[in-house]
């Protein structure tokens, strides 16, 4: 069977609502496999009707309970819902995921459910490329709500966070986390701001801190779009308490994008995720068999810097190529950006 | 001033022992200031002389502890020590991490010892790369031993750790920790094992597992180097139990690569800054102003995928290079690595 068969077949299981093609669809995302941009091509028209809701904030929000009754509310509404749980430092991110996972779990004997986890080493460096890709292959199966979950808030996370169309920060009382938010850039990136554990002391503080914040930095709309106020949502997530006004305002934000710039702002997110493919074939191909690594080793031994080095590749790729990259553009595509 | 007095002046301060210029420069390092290759290339044939010792292990296991009771250790033998503590996730890595710190701190009166934290939010992305160029300056500066401590165990952690010349893991028992750092990949970047808190219940057996696990691995040596049996310590860094077994360990370790592939090990890392180096200027180069970011939103207008769009511009840089990077490489350059 040659690979173009082999790739549209699964794609093709994948679009006929085979749940096993799905699962294996976004391993092959995960493991970078050679054959996942032929399956993509083929599922791409049935790409881009799933809502993606990023929710992040720090490790003890309540992230993973928010997300459990998130998804069991969406249901209630006959929504599917798919769940991507990101962890970059599996396996060692507490019992506290894995105990919520298996509540989850009681979620996946539901047919309009599905749940994965994808932690960073098993996706070769390329956590967010693989992410985005997993969230387009979920698209393409029909699934109407993708909930992005991080366990942390790293750099790695807020890579990944940006394949969302909204972003749900969740945030709890506590150590000055109100504070350390701000200084996290958590504001910058949350569409909607959950205050979680809202019967816990601090917590009208907490959400007066958030409130004065967004006052402070004005309401943000990107070119285009209509004014989006953020919210701040006091919720209780173990309870049930506040989701019925979260998940109003996941609905409010989506109007207010797709009346706006929401195609635009899809388009920017795959740029950045042709940049990120770009990247890593690059990576391989300068440094694979037949590459730079032993260029760069025996310069190295000549006592030059990586930085002396690396100019030194660089310079011979630019000779090689003439002009930088760009530099041979047509004037359109020259325009300041 | 031009550029290159300023860099040059940083440096040699730096070289006459002055503490505020390696500050300034390990921050040059962090925020990829364009004149730190340059600083760099006059601190060059000082740096080499420092051990650098990577500290890594799951949340909880005690590394902060072991760290601060460490240097404590080798400033007793009357050699300088850094500390870099590298936190990807920060400001959101707990308040653990705050109190070492704080206690830790108490060791910064002492002129020997030289602390600094990285986050990945302050490096661009470049996490690594940035740790690697830290430690250069610090060995430049002078210090004898560099303690590359992580939070966690993510895929980012293990490429910072990668700059070590020297990886202690500490592990803790506990929620069978010893498969889940088998399962992490932990044993296989290890050189020393260290069980914490071995006055706690389940360290016997946990160290019992890791023995048997390594020795069904085997005695792993790299090329040219003598072999080496890693060890595993049984400690409580808290009480300074087992600190001296560590420290054997580690002097055992440095003397093993030095009689072996050291100069050949560090060549190696260092061909990896190369590459990180590469791949930053790449990236920028591709898609800073002037480069392919308005091209690849154009043609996904066009409704072609990410990876199809990412292919074109690839095929386009080809095309303008010639043949592939690698293919002009003299036939020496070209033997199979």
């Amino acid at each position: 069977m040659s690979r173009e068969t082999s790739s549209a077949e699964i794609a093709e299981r994948l679009l006929a609502g085979d749940r096993a093609a799905l699962s294996r669809l976004i391993s092959w995302a995960e493991n970078a496999h050679p054959d996942f941009p032929a399956a993509l091509a083929t599922l791409w028209p049935r790409v881009g009707r799933a809502w993606r809701i990023g929710i992040t904030g720090p490790p003890g929000s309540g992230k993973s309970t928010l997300t459990s009754e998130l998804v069991a509310l969406l249901r209630r509404g006959a929504a599917t819902v798919g769940v991507l749980a990101i962890d970059p430092s599996s396996p060692f991110s507490g019992g506290a995921l894995l105990g919520d996972r298996i509540r989850m779990d009681e979620r996946t004997a539901d047919e309009g459910v599905y749940i994965r986890s994808m932690a960073s080493r098993e996706s070769h460096g390329g956590l967010a490329r693989a992410a985005s890709d997993a969230c387009d292959v979920m698209d393409a199966f029909g699934i109407d709500f993708i909930l992005l979950e991080t366990v942390g808030v790293g750099q790695a996370e807020y890579d990944v966070i940006g394949a969302a169309d909204t972003v749900v920060v969740v945030l709890c009382p506590g150590a000055g986390d109100g504070i350390q938010a701000m200084k996290a850039g958590l504001l910058e990136v949350a569409d909607i701001l959950v205050v979680n554990k809202a019967d816990l002391e601090g917590a009208d503080l907490l959400e007066l801190d958030l409130r004065d914040a967004l006052r402070l930095r004005g309401i943000r709309a990107a070119p285009g779009d209509p004014a989006w106020e953020v919210p701040v949502v006091s919720a209780s997530a173990r309870d049930g308490v506040g989701l019925d006004v979260l998940l109003a305002g996941l609905e409010g934000h989506r109007r207010a994008l797709e009346a706006g710039s929401n195609a635009e702002r899809r388009r920017r997110k795959r740029a950045l995720q042709v940049r990120r493919v770009v990247g890593e074939r690059l990576d391989e191909e300068l440094w694979g068999p037949g590459g730079f690594t032993e260029r760069a080793e025996s310069s190295l031994r000549k006592s030059a810097t990586p930085y002396d080095v690396a100019e030194e590749i660089l310079v011979h790729l630019r000779g090689v190529a003439g002009p930088r990259p760009a530099e041979d553009a047509s004037p359109t595509e020259r325009s300041p950006s």
